[in-house]
């Protein structure tokens, strides 16, 4: 794997441990005891934010390793560090008030497409060059 | 990675992506404010889709992967179309009556555990032929 | 990819379709009919487990790919190994108790962040001596 790809991927998912770690602390501050995801308004925004970050993880990392793959791995990590950029507008965004988190929401969810249409094309082009 | 494998992993994303535009649309159709996840009885089907969904591809994905890597690459394309149908099927099903879900999910648990089996014997083969 | 890294995936990957399986059994033992998720204390456990396995799954699998292909392949799977051992220990505690369940949740953590951090050591140091 590229290297730069392989950095952003890291990088990514070190912003998801901090959705993660952040639902943590919102179950000591907000006394919402495990099992419950529920209880608090605040609480629920931090473990809406983490789930749509994994939603959005499981696509966007396998679009990310096929654009570099079959399209452009610089271009993959550009689009890889767009993807932070967004999610953690988003996430600051939601957590103080879920009304404002839609730019956030579009920057990643752009991001996300452009490797997705961009994967696909890319391996299209090289099914019909190659075959399979 | 081999082309069509590529091409599945893609229109398998394509899928999830499809199960949370739903919830997003569930969301404005049936009056469900972020960030609560409950709250209208049809908006949680879609809600359970999207879940299952996601729950299902993060074992599916490396299993088609690495039977594809392990053991066959054109056997696990086809099997990646068959979990695609299930998906589709299950989608549907679930979002008109949960009680009909069982076909659809039955057909991508088969792919899925297809795909586990035969990459699972296919690394253990490998690892005695020819060492980690 | 190697042999030994792609045998713990498959087993990681099955100790998360096990956290499923209970997920479904505890769904008849419980009387809690789909769509729902809430209702009963003990499957409400059981759904945070396969839950929590499933947040981790998906940072710890990216980070063992990228350690093994960057670092250390046997060390990988060694480290994959420990992740398997928490989320079992995790997995039981937390359904008998959720008040127990640090211990398992914390040898599959320190196996993470260790996956983590040699990910992030080995690519930034193949960056820095071979570029992109």
């Amino acid at each position: 794997m590229n290297g730069w790809v392989a950095l952003v991927t890291v990088l990514s998912l070190i912003v998801y441990v901090a959705t993660l770690v952040q639902v943590g602390r919102g179950r000591a501050r907000y006394g919402v005891a495990a099992p419950a995801m529920t209880g608090h308004p605040e609480f629920e925004r931090l473990v809406r934010v983490q789930a749509n970050t994994l939603e959005g993880l499981v696509i966007y990392l396998p679009c990310l390793w096929l654009f570099a793959l079959y399209a452009e791995p610089r271009l993959a990590a550009a689009l890889g560090l767009v993807w932070i950029v967004g999610r953690v507008v988003y996430a600051r965004a939601y957590a103080k008030d879920p009304a404002t988190r839609s730019t956030g929401f579009g920057i990643q969810a752009l991001a996300t497409v452009a490797l997705l249409i961009g994967a696909l094309i890319g391996v299209i082009l090289n099914l019909a060059h190659h075959g399979g």
